[in-house]
């Protein structure tokens, strides 16, 4: 038994809980907050909304939305040079978890020196972050909770694990009433994103009984609720259940990190910049194949969680339902199913499996994985 | 739905994890340590290899092991004006719920004035408290990750609950080879205490999804972990299941809260200063059955999470197996039955159940409950 280490920020969950916003940073000792966003929040009128209880609570602000999906290291550094300018003393991010990656960075950014470059890794943060607290309108990136802020390098054109505690945000305000405005498409693929943090966390080298718990009860919510939240957004039943779900998955993967489809999803996110839970919902049935033999006994535990009924199976066939579960529930959800679909070409596959092997996330993979078994697994995909 | 609210400390948890106290005080910023303890875990040896892990650490500390069973608000006086005669900067707490608690008031009076009898209730923590490490010695109360402190009033010989998220210590370390040199029944109580917490959480009114998980998780691990740690002090797979038992539990009930149990217990522990566990013990059957109609389907899944098998059972059959399966298990561990066994006289019960009904707990109990209530529970326990 190796030692393990838990956090998480504190939570405030439940409809309407968006009003916390002013009282919370205050709380922390705001006086100018850098309300970082991006268009979508803003066209859904959420940002508004934040901005009224920030002047309800007498906060000074200051509003930046120049962040793109999968958020660039200069995209960042031009934030970080605005909060300075403004004078602001504290962050709030309002979005899905780009905007929320990109706010951990700027609040990085804001206390410690240089560029967002030299911070990739474990444990590179040398100075205390400014308080920040994150409101997510997306159910899936689980950044709200996570040590985890994701940044692309841009001249390298791949995807940054920046990790460090210091990255907890303060306080998570989550509110199911914000995924109301998110299209189909975005609720499917965040969902499937929350999806494969339940199930790489769960299966994770680093998992503890803490967060085993959490990665299960997240895939047993998902599993029922992630169908009719894309069927409709008017669902505020199934919006709770997928928000919570996010929340406890974001919890688990923060704790016990994640495994190769994160490793392998963040080299293409970097190189064409893909959604990122399209490219988890593609990988998901051959990653999950190939790990099988590293913990069958976990994946009988997970076709229980997704639903499946396994009395008297074996291993080996509950664990082939579990499997099935997974690609029934992405087919459902009309999630594209290869790489090409996405853009990638055969002979970029070389370059990403190479940068995969080496991803942070890598080190937590149940079983062993050479850059020849990752070149295999993209080309399945393919 | 109601917005809810969800913290807990930094865990550590593990193995020889104790050798992190120095680090994560350090961390925080101590200086000097006020350390409290009891005789037991002094007689065990914990304190002492605590101690050089603060020696360790260049930190120094001072001593203070001036706390019984059910701590009381003399003693966390006495130790409040060590801990500034001292110029003690941080406080950790090694030991059962009574030297956490105790620790916890301590660091109240530490930064805010006056007797620790102001504080009964919720959020009247007016200052920020001292920085906070505690590592449970039991695995049981839960203090290490919980928002209260229970202190009694020795004047009126009832326990105050004080309730408050600045209770909440910044570090709570578990190292589950401590509970190898808990006396047999000592781990029966405090096992059966956690127990108690995770079904008191699991079926409160303020219970969410992220707080029930975890009690159901706890409920199983005890289920299955609580009868060989009590037959056996050596049984280190049985310390570590139950240390994480506690630790889930903990975090379920300082966020979801308690119920009757907790309520009634808390006048039997001021009154007669019993142990807390014992009392839990003889009052769960009673107030499970009490409970039983606000929440049969909860009562069902307890079922479950216990190990019996309810397959094809009716609610109300299915919760009889729960409460049967408590039944068993308190039994098995030789736990007294009765109240009078601990020395309450009936004549005693009018009294208790006057206060009962108003102890913050009762608040979130499931099921309604008069004074009249109250007293036929004491007397059914008699
Ligand atoms: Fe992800
Ligand atoms: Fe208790």
């Amino acid at each position: 038994m190796q030692i393990s280490k838990f956090a998480t920020p504190e939570i405030i969950f439940g409809n309407e809980s968006l009003s916390q916003v002013g009282e919370s940073l205050s709380r922390l000792g705001a006086k100018k907050v850098f309300l970082v966003s991006d268009s979508g929040v803003l066209n859904a009128g959420w940002a508004e909304q934040t901005i009224k209880y920030l002047q309800d609570s007498n906060l000074d602000y200051h509003l930046w939305t120049q962040v793109t999906p999968n958020p660039k290291d200069y995209e960042v550094h031009a934030g970080a040079a605005e909060y300075r300018a403004q004078e602001c003393n504290a962050i709030l991010g309002v979005g899905g978890g780009s905007a929320m990656d990109a706010a951990k960075a700027i609040a990085l950014l804001g206390t410690n020196d240089g560029s967002i470059l030299h911070y990739e890794g474990v444990d590179k943060i040398v100075r205390p972050l400014p308080p920040m607290v994150m409101l997510p309108t997306t159910a899936g990136s689980g950044s709200e909770v996570s040590q985890f802020s994701i940044i692309v390098d841009s001249e390298r054109q791949v995807k940054m694990a920046i990790i460090s505690k210091s990255l907890i945000p303060d306080i998570a305000i989550i509110d199911p009433q914000t995924l109301m405005t998110k299209d189909r498409r975005l609720t499917a693929n965040t969902g499937i994103d929350a999806l494969t943090h339940a199930i790489e966390s769960y299966i994770s080298l680093a998992a503890t009984p803490l967060t085993e718990v959490l990665s299960l009860s997240a895939m047993r919510l998902i599993s029922q609720h992630l169908r009719p939240s894309v069927a409709s957004a008017y669902n505020l039943e199934a919006k709770q259940a997928m928000a919570m779900a996010s929340l406890q998955a974001g919890i688990a993967f923060s704790n016990a990190i994640l495994g190769a489809i994160h490793a392998m999803s963040h080299q293409l996110g970097g190189l064409l910049d893909t959604p990122h839970g399209e490219v988890n919902a593609i990988l998901l049935p051959y990653v999950l194949e190939y790990n099988y033999i590293a913990a069958p006994e976990k994946y009988v535990k997970m076709a229980e969680a997704m639903g499946e009924n396994v009395t008297g199976l074996s291993q080996h066939d509950a664990s082939q339902l579990m499997m099935k579960a997974v690609t029934n529930l992405t087919r459902d959800l009309q999630i594209p199913v290869t790489l090409s679909e996405l853009g990638l070409q055969p002979e970029q596959i070389d370059r990403l499996s190479q940068t995969a092997v080496q991803d942070i996330c890598m080190a937590t993979n149940p079983r062993d994985m050479s850059v020849d078994d990752v070149k295999a697994l993209y080309q399945k995909a393919l």
